[in-house]
């Protein structure tokens, strides 16, 4: 009885100030089809449970390739819930003998777990060039601070995976050898600012698929 | 006569680079009607005085509800001027035996000023759950920080009223009770997350408009 | 009974993760006695209550001088609580005929509650000079962005008091006439880059205590 | 013999501008001993790989206890090497019924992957307290945007393990039940401001260990 | 040989990883046909090395005004690669005998490199107003605070150059005799926010083209 | 005789607030013999104009070297004064035929003036290894976003000079051939994640100084 006298005056309390703060951001999910901005994507409405979950790093990547590994992204583009938030996620697969080549993240620093195998990861310091290196086993986690130079390998007898965060909903990656030599870049260009024998730069070409 | 003079140089210096500047952004007025980005809305044009001036919190607001108080925003959606400004206002009001309940801002801190009666108010830490609380009279602030759990109340014989200023254009507010129960999650999950007993969950729920 | 079995249990999880998470930081409360950062002063220990509550806006500022004005401030020299929440207030109190000469604030933007009397306040881009100017009234709410330069002078025929939020727990306070005058600035240079005349400049210097 | 030629000269080149920039950060690795600033710890010197790299999520949290779960954190109180990068993680052991009981995190996001068994998880949204809510399976990843309500529990018939990774070194961790019942914060200001039954804060506080 | 063999899988290794990652933003020029952002403006598509590159410095600005100087901008306005990347740049031309007057940049901090004659340049604290002066020589460099008063003259003999770098895309730039003078700000205002004689103040509003 | 009177009560009042605000922050010139924290270094007592000034820019750096340029840093490390300004600096000096191997600013984007000769540039991004690149004249300038690689190289018959400025205090310079052949890192696992052939690292390390 007491419940039912409260009713009213309660729910008019609540609809009132929520109906004026209608466009509270407790979030924003990226609307894919707008431009981007430096802060990231505009908010898309009609956001569901849906909008905060993704399902595509729970099937391990393909890694029948040379690196016989493989990078699945959770990004903005893939994962627009993310926007925003200051956060993201990929899968790394990588088989026996495999390798996530040298690359770096310009946009965020990386947090790995391995939850399967054994992995050797390092990244670079630049005002040393300092290698700062471990072997992970399973429920171990490394962290790689932004911008810099690291790479992960299998260094183990069985396949591994890990799962990695990101500091940011868009890290990027740039992979050293396909920013040197998947491009048209011209060889010449490429030797003078890297100090590596033509015939080494044009090998990695060919293979690559760079031209020039 | 010098002026008359100087008069044309002077003004050639000042309109050649400010129309090259055309673009310069002072400050961005939120256009409402545009969508949301993570770093707030995109500028409208047309800007007048009007746009930073707000007259909504001059009126106190109704207090004839159960919690015989009023939370009345001046966020970026009632006052866009504060779009990107990284600051907001709200004006609270509280009858005598009034309470704003249990709460966050899971985006801004908050500057509570009291400008008339008495207020008790507190909040919580996480780390330690410690309570800090004091009795506020007029002309006392008090400041709570950012997503940390807090509440006000009428301390006083009188109506007590507040401004407040959070550092942020779009602080959300989430209260602890209408997450809980002015809505459709269901009685077995917010027992089970909350370890309330399921009479008291079902008659906020009753209470306060939930269903499930 | 049934309480009594839970308590060891529940009590052993409580302990458990919140000593691992001692060092979690809620907020950083300013130690005054270290020096400054970037990003605000080291976080004091021993944190109570008082710590986020300042009395000190609650008397009125001395209007007997020439400005008939005063500025009592809250930022994080005097209310240490706000260090590091990106917020911090201040008192206005303006008596009739009083002004708070042109000023900016170079680290944050200014959002100003008028509680007693009526005050004209305005401030001007920085594009195209154009001045945004209102009449504020008791309630009124006005805010003025980051850097740019503003005033505020009583508008009525009583005292007038303002309550002022910052986007920042240290948003400085630069006057124009005590930037150009109150310091060892050679004349020349003032009137140089001025363009005010020499009697009007060392007229300036001599009320304002500036000298050369 | 070219390449001996060359040494003298590029190591000299290598070692002139690194010296002069001995004093970049490529990271920060706290320094616990130091007080904390808004912006994290000062950095530690003499840091090594080890810094980097934590054990502490391998082995599995003790879920023994009323909850049946288990928060073990990598914050920055226990993994000094994110200080400053943006991210921290932890891990949730959740045994068969068990359940992380409805909190928020005052200062990241929280993106969650599940590594083992079936989660269901849900956040509650600020503006309108709309519940998202989804079912989780092993490989799936949820985010929770940053101060939001959320609680996860395990809705399978084994145990649940999950990794999360947070958007900031120290996300705090705020148990609304520990807030409200495991302090001294006195029953009659409980019950006010979150409308409880007497009795249901007094047996929560008996049994988490609160008083008054 | 072998490079023919490894073709095939690398590049598949490359095609699939970079097609899911096709909205990664490594960079955002700015679209300045849309609405800006309090980030900035949206990115444009169609990005090519053009959009890194800016000509219009080259040139000396046109010193023949009553200043005998000019400011050249590259901020995000005139050259869009720069939106996002929190930098933007300036040329600066003094004529012997010229001034930069007096003014602060709302939202940057400034870097001035001199690259021919000599500048006599101050900036002017607001915490003590006090002045801060060199006299800069080719190569010579000097930073202003961001939101701080300062002013570049020619000190020298011949004409003064300088390259000045902000530390983001839209620094805005108030002149304070601009401001003050060069609008419809009523004379009586600016005499009572500055303490300036009324003859004074209707001079320099008659100079710069003033109103009121 | 006006001015004998106003200057009591403008002093004053002149005073008073400021003894207030003794500890606002205009800027914080980094005392380097503290630890640094995330924000940047604690600020150091006693500054001087000198603080805000750096004469280490104005002479060619030593060009007699295999790449023929030099880097001549005037980050915090050096100029102290652009600690927390979001700013810093360098010069190039590239005699002809000189180069700025391929490296990366993992901490800020990079805006370059060229002063002096004939410069060509390049970046490449992540996203889909696409090269930008331009021939820079006296006067050009070109920006390069945060942590993407690029180069610079001498592309005239003569000296090139440019000016440099990023968009934070402590860039980081990181030079791909140095951070993968003038350490420690094996060469089998440089191979391993570069895809070189064993000669080509071999040859590198050697000339770089590098072990393993």
């Amino acid at each position: 009885m007491a419940n039912a006298m409260l009713l009213p005056v309660l729910v008019s309390f609540l609809v009132l100030p929520f109906s004026a703060m209608a466009l509270t951001q407790d979030f924003c999910v990226a609307d894919l089809s707008c431009s981007d901005t430096p802060a990231g994507y505009p908010c898309k409405t009609g956001v569901g449970a849906g909008d905060f979950y993704y399902h595509g790093l729970a099937a391990a990547g393909n890694t029948s390739n040379l690196i016989k590994a493989a990078v699945t992204p959770a990004f903005v583009g893939q994962f627009p819930g993310v926007n925003g938030l200051g956060i993201s996620a990929a899968r790394l697969d990588i088989a026996v003998g495999g390798v996530v080549p040298m690359h770096t993240h310009p946009a965020a620093s990386e947090l790995l777990f391995v939850t399967e195998g054994t992995i050797l990861a390092g990244f670079i310091s630049s005002s040393s060039n300092t290698v700062y290196t471990k072997t992970l086993y399973k429920g171990d986690i490394m962290v790689f601070p932004q911008g810099l130079l690291h790479y992960q390998y299998n260094g183990g007898s069985s396949s591994a995976v890990a799962l990695v965060a990101f500091s940011g909903p868009n890290p990027g990656l740039q992979i050293t050898d396909y920013a040197l030599f998947a491009n048209n870049l011209p060889s010449a260009v490429v030797e003078k600012v890297t100090f590596l024998d033509d015939a080494q730069v044009k090998k990695l070409k060919s293979v690559l698929g760079g031209s020039g």
